[in-house]
């Protein structure tokens, strides 16, 4: 009887893996595919393995003014990237996989299934089965992608962001990207940069659209991939495709007709649900159902991560396994917090935001005023010579207290912290502002975006 | 008859003005040099300038890891360097005039001594002398290079920091840099990687010989320093030198002999403080006295930054303008907190710092414990093939809150604001664990580096 069972090894069931040896539980984990999940192998980890290269390559125009030289232009070659993000991943997930031997942690290889509150069936790649049985469950077997309507994804002209991870070892010439979420927005800047015609088909009316996105971040986005050339559609569906001589013509709903070699879907993702045989509760969208303290329908099960209906995102899945962990290891149950969940996403810009925004605060009543900066006059962005992007503080009109932000532009997935840190520390506007920045940094941007609140305007 | 009068436009003198401006007062600025000071003109800016460039050669190695290839080897053109840095603070300067211009403050030209305690004396560069009247003086003069023993600068053969920065437009074969010290380390980085051979000599026994570095970051740099090919000696004074055929031959105190082109002055900063004819006070280092509302010995003249004795960094100055400014504003008198001021340098590594160390509490008689973490695991830092470095977090042992901090590696400089925010949340290692970090972000090193003490250790 193993002290706790791990169903999926992801970020969530990893984390949790890594707090439960530490308090000295005999675990063993299921996991059907490859150590780190999701987003170890198709996700998080390996988009921003790319983006460093299409981040770089976009960099390259600026080598010059540090009097760095080459003869000629340089050789892109996207299948040398693909192959050392394998490599990296790889370092990663035989750190990992290292870690769980030394600590002598068993992998059981298969497919699991909960088949009573304490025993899980695993049944691997030749059917042969095996049941283990453990005091606590957790399940963290994450999400997969979503299709739409039509679109069938055939792993070869109609592929998801997992095949493009697992598969797409070279690019084709023209790709048509169906949804212009993160994952949509992520690739088609990589893609883009590494010499792809990218065409994006969006249902809303714009980039990124969520609504911890705000407005000016996707107006901001969009003009830099007109710049880039990246085509875009909102308001927009795939009504037709055929697949003709190793190209699909494509009817969109506005009329337009493409050529392409490929459709990326990237349309969201659902929870990976089906692991029971003993009627663990799910919602009407199939997200397990837990309760404030993460325990399904079984108290001694619990589910953190993609699986139930919180934001889906890996660190989200991590912080709710220490949550789990905790209630498993003590008698005083901890229910987790989801108002500072940092967010970031690595396109044409770094995106960050947390808290609130205006919008956000509007639909619960609050009044704000806001604060704004562009990393133009930052002098630690002037010595690198990346001056695109901004800043927006928001705050409580009332106390001037700061309850979001966000950031777009070099640095901004760190410097989303420092907001987080000073939302949770209830800071005034005159605390941003007078808070003891290292001089030159990006991190100044937060003196210059609270001023006028803080101190009064200049103009 | 002014509100404020500002003698000298750096860092703090800015801060200063902006902030008046801000609240309506009629002010007036004297600069004898440029508008910036020394930090625009010849050190924070222009040096981070030269680092963006040399980090950018280091890194021409992993462009190779995106696929990105060139024909042949790289043209390294420090000139074309220098030439930009001109570029960039000149655009800063700009910046800074303009809106000086557009708000119709004078810029009183010339030497200003301040010769009754509501009078400044102006005295240009033809020597015409002016005076005009404030209400309030904030004296923000700053710090000049100080020279040591017999070593006498000349602007050719032997330089300084302030030379280097206004006149090298090309780099030589050889340099000797005297004082291993902050800017001794980032120049030398600098021009190592611009193609120099590099030696140091340093009196004390180590990099970077300051309490708030702690050994253990001396050592890691060192280590970095002889893989770049730079020769240190420690321990070591120049004892003697003799200019010859355009070379410079020296003879240092350990015996060694070195033929270089030229000696770099490194040894610190002395304060600008002779800006008086009425008796403000000095210390016996030359440091305008001011007390806990940093007023001197004439309550309506203030003196911020290098010229007071507080840490030489220019953003304690603006932090110390804004505190006289909020005292000339108001009758409730505020004082300067000096617990969590951030330092960075950019050398080898990004390195910061900020609380304190265990070797500082332990001076204060705080148990610590410390946590550490190496970039080689952090997933950001593995995608961005950049994972030299490392953390460390420092506890007190009592309570577990965290009293401090370092980082050496990619982002330091900006991490460095979250442990100082984690700090004045007076967070536990359990809370700095806990904490919801973007995933992958290199901000994850301190959910790692604080895992052993909030949890419990893996091995």
């Amino acid at each position: 009887m193993y002290d706790l069972i791990i169903i999926g090894l992801g970020p969530g069931g990893y984390e949790a893996a890594l707090t439960a040896l530490r308090k000295g539980l005999k675990i063993a984990i299921v996991e059907k595919d490859k150590l780190g999940g999701n987003c170890l192998n198709r996700a998080c980890i390996p988009t921003k393995y790319f983006w460093t290269g299409a981040h770089n390559i976009e960099k390259l125009n600026i080598l010059k003014n540090y009097g760095i030289s080459f003869n000629g232009e340089a050789n892109i070659d996207y299948s040398i990237a693909w192959e050392n993000k394998e490599k990296a991943i790889g370092f990663l997930r035989k750190s990992l996989a290292n870690l769980l031997k030394t600590k002598k942690v068993p992998v059981y290889k298969g497919n699991g299934r909960i088949i009573d509150k304490n025993k899980v069936k695993i049944t691997n790649k030749d059917n042969a089965e095996e049941i283990i049985e453990g005091k606590n469950i957790i399940i963290s077997t994450g999400s997969i992608p979503s299709s739409v309507g039509n679109i069938v994804p055939d792993g070869e002209y109609i592929i998801t962001t997992e095949d493009y991870m697992d598969n797409l070892k070279s690019l084709p010439e023209k790709v048509l990207v169906i949804g212009g979420g993160v994952a949509g927005c992520e690739l088609s800047y990589i893609m883009n940069k590494y010499g792809v015609k990218v065409y994006i088909v969006e249902l809303m009316d714009r980039l990124l659209p969520s609504k911890n996105i705000s407005p000016e971040i996707s107006k901001y986005l969009l003009r830099k991939f007109k710049k880039l050339g990246i085509t875009t559609f909102f308001n927009t569906t795939l009504e037709d495709y055929k697949i003709k001589n190793e190209k699909i013509e494509v009817k969109l709903s506005n009329g337009e007709s493409l050529e392409v070699d490929k459709i990326l879907l990237s349309v969201g993702r659902k929870p990976n649900s089906d692991v029971d045989e003993i009627g663990i509760e799910k919602d009407g969208k199939g997200f397990i159902k837990v309760n404030e303290y993460l325990q399904t329908n079984f108290e001694n099960i619990y589910a953190v991560g993609d699986v139930i209906n919180s934001p889906m995102l890996a660190h989200v899945a991590q912080y709710e396994a220490k949550i789990a962990m905790e209630n498993i290891l003590n008698n005083k149950k901890v229910s987790p917090d989801y108002s500072l969940i940092p967010f970031a996403t690595f396109t044409a810009y770094e995106i960050a935001t947390v808290g609130l925004n205006e919008e956000q605060a509007k639909e619960k009543g609050i009044d704000t005023i806001s604060g704004y900066f562009p990393y133009t006059y930052n002098e630690k962005a002037v010595d690198e010579s990346q001056t695109e992007g901004f800043i927006r503080l928001i705050f409580n009109k009332s106390d001037k207290t700061i309850i979001g932000g966000y950031i777009v532009g070099l640095g901004a997935s760190e410097l989303i912290h420092e907001i987080s840190l000073m939302i949770k520390n209830r800071f005034t506007a005159k605390e941003v502002h007078e808070y003891i920045y290292f001089h030159p940094s990006l991190s100044e941007i937060f003196v210059y975006a609270s001023y006028d609140i803080a101190v009064g305007k200049l103009f």
